[in-house]
């Protein structure tokens, strides 16, 4: 059982900035997330598109931000529990919650922070027949590519007309043995580059692409073999190992919603006056998925909320004892792996 | 009179960014504050330091901090008024205010954001006869150096052993005719490099030390021609157009603490629980000034209290109104000035 002082649920730029304001109150983190890497919709979504509205930064590439919060808490060392959803939660007798995710991952920790952003992204699923046994074990159906690696050789068939189908094409043309890019279209909506790039690779004979096309149906009996494409009325059969359908997430609520959480208008209800505590007494929500009033949907106040969650946590982890806040500028920052960051110190030195 | 739509009151990290999230909801903004350049505390009295806790950034030099923010606000063109203490306050039937400062310059806003900080930096002044004399209307004492422009070709005397004392003699030992650098002892406190320099300048006899010694006195009938010094127990007369003492700044509340507002504990009671607005109807107070239950004094907590405050103000100059909220990356930032910044758009592309 992974064992931690607050379990973060969302692994968005609020969840890693917890990790930081809980790292100089000397509380540790863990943190779970649906998607297979850290920083929610900005790496999932939009990672090459700027943000303007982070303060300090006139423009930053929201895969930039994510980086450099990855940076910024590495010395508070966060676990991670990756590619897996918080399903349920169990509060024992000592104020201690037990969440458990879809794969049975057990974590313990002394208080919850959902900052689980607009909620899981759930993959639009293609509608066919059998696709939920193929989905399971292996079996050759991917809603997300976690480990590019696991694809290298084999044969690959991705259907989508957006940039996750595009990017993911590009970046598997070099480790796959073959890519099939399939799309109902034959235009695609993307970054102009990205566009650019895979006419390039198909010009090259390096992805082959079906156009206007569908994945209308799967072949083998213990895993894919191969897919039934229809393109222009006709039906043609491309043999492969895996099966990529990439037409964008659906943020839901998911699991979190039965956890006996006041909701409303699909958020989390918080108490704003203090801590951004929920009605649970010990589980918090921050950022985008909690609602209070003048509520604004923006990640700067996220990272606020964040910080005055981790002041309560260590409020409750510590009865009565008294925690003198000082300007990082002024104190430093001391990291769980032993490093510590800090503001050159003055000098006293005799001029003569 | 200057008008605008939130006259801000404080140019430290806070009141620069209101700018930009004021600009967002096209509203205009004008910022008075004590000191001669914009940034508050970051900019007088630790630039060259780092800030470890701003979210996103793993370490970034207060200064550093400051000319991200003037240039995340500069398309949002706010007017400034430096080096003068916002005095004065009254509400008209309109719900307007009037602003008045030490110097009698007027501004009429629709909304007060306080961003004062810790108060307005106040300079520690030696005890010496006839000082308050000497420090009106140019007779020759500053407290500030506001333009080192004035000093060109002059004979100054500056008297401290911190920081600026030191940056300051540096700088001006290439601008002034002379410098003099006076202090009680011969050791100095600040950074290294500074400390360095000022001996490599003494050196070169580009700076003239005098230590341990303290100025005990003026001479001059309508300004400053010369100050006395004792230096180790006797004493020596130097002739200067100006002495500029830099014995460190003290925040006070200063006059807004007249103003009717409730205070606790020196700082601004708001309502946190929607828009940090204070006891009076028009008047917020964000950043480090203001105090509420579970309030913590760090700058990122100041960036979501200006945001929220924006948002109120807003509402309030635009009443019945709906601002619907858009990510920054979706609907990008038309700045007053004309310009616009925003992602590039997705094309929609056919592949052949």
């Amino acid at each position: 059982m992974i064992q931690t002082d607050i379990l973060i649920i969302g692994a968005g730029p609020t969840g890693l900035f917890a990790v930081f304001e809980a790292g100089l109150l000397q509380l540790k983190c863990h943190i779970i997330d649906a998607l297979p890497q850290p920083g929610g919709q900005l790496a999932e979504l939009y990672p090459k598109k700027p943000i303007f509205d982070i303060p300090g930064y006139p423009s930053v590439l929201a895969g930039d931000l994510v980086t450099n919060l990855m940076e910024q808490i590495k010395q508070f060392q966060p676990g991670f529990t990756l590619g897996e959803t918080a399903e349920t939660i169990q509060k024992l007798e000592d104020g201690t919650f037990i969440v458990t995710t879809n794969e049975g991952t057990k974590h313990q920790a002394k208080a919850i922070a959902i900052a689980g952003g607009l909620g899981t992204f759930e993959p639009r699923k293609p509608i066919l027949k059998d696709i939920e046994f193929y989905e399971k074990e292996d079996r050759g159906v991917d809603y997300f590519v976690k480990d590019p690696e696991k694809y290298r050789g084999k044969n690959i068939v991705i259907a989508g007309g957006g940039d996750s189908a595009l990017d993911w094409s590009i970046f598997l043309s070099n480790v796959a043995n073959s890519v099939t890019l399939v799309h109902r279209r034959n235009e695609f909506r993307g970054a102009l580059d990205s566009v650019e790039k895979v006419q390039e690779l198909k010009n090259a004979g390096k992805i082959k692409l079906v156009t206007p096309a569908e994945v209308v149906g799967f072949n083998g009996s213990e895993r894919i073999t191969a897919v039934d494409i229809e393109v222009n009325g006709a039906r043609m059969k491309v043999e492969c190992d895996y099966f990529i359908p990439l037409f964008g997430l659906t943020p839901k609520l998911g699991p979190i919603a039965n956890w006996g959480l006041e909701i409303e208008k699909n958020a989390i209800k918080v108490n704003n006056a203090l801590d951004y505590q929920t009605n649970i007494d010990g589980i918090y929500a921050i950022g985008d998925v909690n609602i209070y009033p003048g509520k604004l949907k923006l990640i700067l106040c996220g990272f606020h909320e964040a910080t005055l969650m981790c002041q309560s946590v260590y409020n409750r982890i510590n009865p009565g004892k008294r925690y003198v806040l000082k300007y990082t500028t002024v104190s430093g920052v001391d990291g769980f792996d032993g490093t510590r960051k800090e503001a050159e110190k003055a000098v006293v030195k005799s001029i003569d």
